[in-house]
C-alpha cells in the first residue's frame, strides 16, 4: 500500500507543494503526460525515481489543445484522473499536476498552434515525418513542455522513445533554449505480442488490434533485413505493412538516430532508425526502433559484409 | 571606488559564480544588454539593484548575432567591454557574462533567424512596428533572451523603454512560456536635449545628431496634440518630422500601450503609446512615448473636450 500522491491542480499549489524540496536542494523529477497512464507511463515514473532518489517525481497529466489538429481526436482522447491517481500512487509518485486548460493558457488557446502567443519554433525537424502529417503539432508540443518546464523547474524530465521525434526535439529544445533540464529518453514498453503500448491502443477493437501487430512486425523485419542494407530493410518493412489490409501507412522511414537523412550510400554499420505511423481504422498508430545498416545481426566481421 | 564586477565568459563560470547566492535563497537580477553601456543601461542597473537588494546583480553582454538582419550593422555594432566594466564597477555590478558567439550557440548560428535550431516565435506582435522592418529580429531576440534566463535563472530581469516592442515582447514570453522571471521596464534616459539613449548615438555626427533630436520632438507635439484627438496627434508628429530634411521616417504608429491596434473612434481619454523610427543618414533609431487622446493636457474637464 502507498499513499495517494499530492493532487495540484493550479500553478500555486504546485509550487508550494516543491517548495521544501526546492529549498533542501534535492532534485526534482518531471514525467509529463497527457493521462490514460499505462505501464509505459509507470517505467518512465521508475526512470526518474532511479535519477532524483529522494527527490519529489512529479507527474503531470494534461490533454495540451494546442499540439491537436483541427479533425484530430482531442475531444475523445481518453481522461480518467482516478485511475491515472491509482497508477501513481502504485509508483510512489509525490505530486500529480493536473491543470485545466485556463490554469495553462490564461489568454486562451490561441486559434491555429503558432498564434497568438509566444510560442516555441520547432525549426526544420518539427515538419518531417510527424510534422508532416500534423502540421503545427511539434510546435504545440514544445510549447506546453517549455511551461511545464516553467512550472515545475525539474532537474530531470523523462519522455517515452515512443514518440521518438518528440524525444528528439525535446532535447534540442532543452539545449537550444538553455532549459537547464536533463531530458531522458526511456525504452518503449511493449505487450508480449509486440504492440507499443500508447493511451491510444484503447481505440482498437480486437481486430484491428491484432492488424496494428503489422507495425511492430515491420519494424522487426526491418532490423533483421537492414544488415543487407537500406533498401532490403525498407523493403522486408513494407510486405508486412502490406500484408495488414486493415493498415493505411503514413509513412515508414530510414533515418540517421538524430533524425536526419542517412547518406546515399550509407557506410555498413551505421547507426540508424526505422520510423512508422499508419492509421488503423480511425486511430493513428506510430512506432520505432533502432537498427544498423549494412552488418549481420550477429557480429559479422568486416570479410561477411564484403559478399552484399 | 568599487571593485570591478567579476566577468564570466563562459556558462560554466556563470554558474559557478551564481551558486552561492542560488544555495542561499537570494534573488538574483539580471540586465541583459547588447554593450556599449551608457547611462540608460546604468538606470536599469540601479533598478535591478533595487529589486535584489543583496543578491548579485547580473550584467549580460552580448552582441547577438541572431537578431541582426542582412545589411543591418553587426559588424559595427560598438564592442567596448573594458569601458563597459568600469560602468559596470561604478554601478556594483556583481558579475558581467560576455560570452562569445560560440559559448550562446554551440551548434553555430542558424542562417536565417528561425531555421536550424529550436527559438522562440513571437506571434502577431512580432510582426508590426520594428518587425514589419526587421523580419526575424524578435524572433532573434526572443530566443536569445531565453537562453539567458535559462542560464542566469534571474529573479527580476530589467529592460529599457526605449525599445517598447522588445519589453512588450518580453513580457509576454515570459508569461507564456512560465519563465518565472519579473520582467520590469524602466523609463528611457534621454539627453537634456531630448535624445533618446542608444548605442547607435555614436554613428551619428554633429549634424545627424542635431536631425535626430526630431524624433523626440515629434514625440512630444504628439503628447501635446493628442489633447485634440488621434489625427492631430499624428499631424503635430508628421510636421516635426517633415521639417528634419535628414530624417528619412520608416513608421510613425499610435497604438494601445499594448502594441494592439486603437478603436476607431478612440474613446477621450484613452491611454495610447506613440512610437516612431528612422534613418538618420545610415543610421537606424528608435523611439516611443505615452500619451492620452481626447483629453487636455491639464485635467480637462468634459465640457472643454466637446468643443474639439
Amino acid at each position: 500500500m502507498t499513499d495517494r500522491p499530492v493532487l495540484a491542480p493550479t500553478r500555486g499549489e504546485l509550487a508550494a507543494l516543491l517548495a521544501d524540496a526546492r529549498r533542501a536542494g534535492r532534485p526534482v523529477g518531471l514525467v509529463p503526460t497527457m493521462g490514460a497512464l499505462h505501464e509505459g507511463h509507470a517505467s518512465l515514473v521508475r526512470e526518474a525515481r532511479a535519477r532524483v532518489g529522494d527527490g519529489p517525481v512529479v507527474v503531470s497529466v494534461f490533454v495540451n489543445p494546442l499540439q491537436f489538429g483541427e479533425g484530430e481526436d482531442l475531444d475523445r482522447y481518453p481522461r480518467t484522473l482516478d485511475a491515472d491517481l491509482d497508477v501513481c500512487a502504485r509508483e510512489g509518485v509525490d505530486v500529480v499536476f493536473a491543470p485545466s486548460v485556463e490554469e495553462v493558457y490564461p489568454g486562451g488557446v490561441p486559434a491555429g498552434s503558432t498564434s497568438g502567443m509566444v510560442t516555441v519554433e520547432p525549426g526544420p525537424l518539427g515538419s518531417v515525418l510527424e510534422g508532416r502529417s500534423r502540421p503545427g503539432h511539434f510546435a504545440g508540443v514544445l510549447t506546453v513542455v517549455a511551461k511545464l518546464f516553467g512550472l515545475v523547474r525539474p532537474d530531470v524530465a523523462v519522455f517515452g522513445q515512443k514518440d521518438y521525434q518528440q524525444l528528439a526535439l525535446i532535447r534540442r529544445m532543452a539545449a537550444d533554449l538553455c532549459l537547464g533540464v536533463d531530458v531522458v529518453g526511456a525504452e518503449t514498453v511493449r505487450e508480449a505480442d509486440g504492440l507499443a503500448l500508447s493511451s491510444r491502443n484503447r481505440y482498437l477493437d480486437d481486430e484491428q488490434r491484432t492488424e496494428a501487430l503489422a507495425l511492430s512486425r515491420a519494424l522487426h523485419a526491418a532490423q533483421e533485413a537492414a544488415a543487407y542494407g537500406l533498401a532490403p530493410a525498407l523493403d522486408a518493412a513494407r510486405a508486412e505493412l502490406r500484408a495488414a489490409k486493415a493498415v493505411d501507412l503514413d509513412y515508414l522511414e530510414v533515418t540517421t538516430p538524430g533524425l536526419d537523412s542517412l547518406p546515399d550510400p550509407v557506410p555498413p554499420g551505421t547507426e540508424a532508425r526505422v520510423l512508422v505511423a499508419a492509421r488503423v481504422g480511425t486511430t493513428r498508430l506510430i512506432d520505432n526502433m533502432p537498427l544498423r545498416i549494412g552488418a549481420a545481426p550477429h557480429d559479422q566481421t568486416p570479410d561477411q559484409q564484403g559478399d552484399h
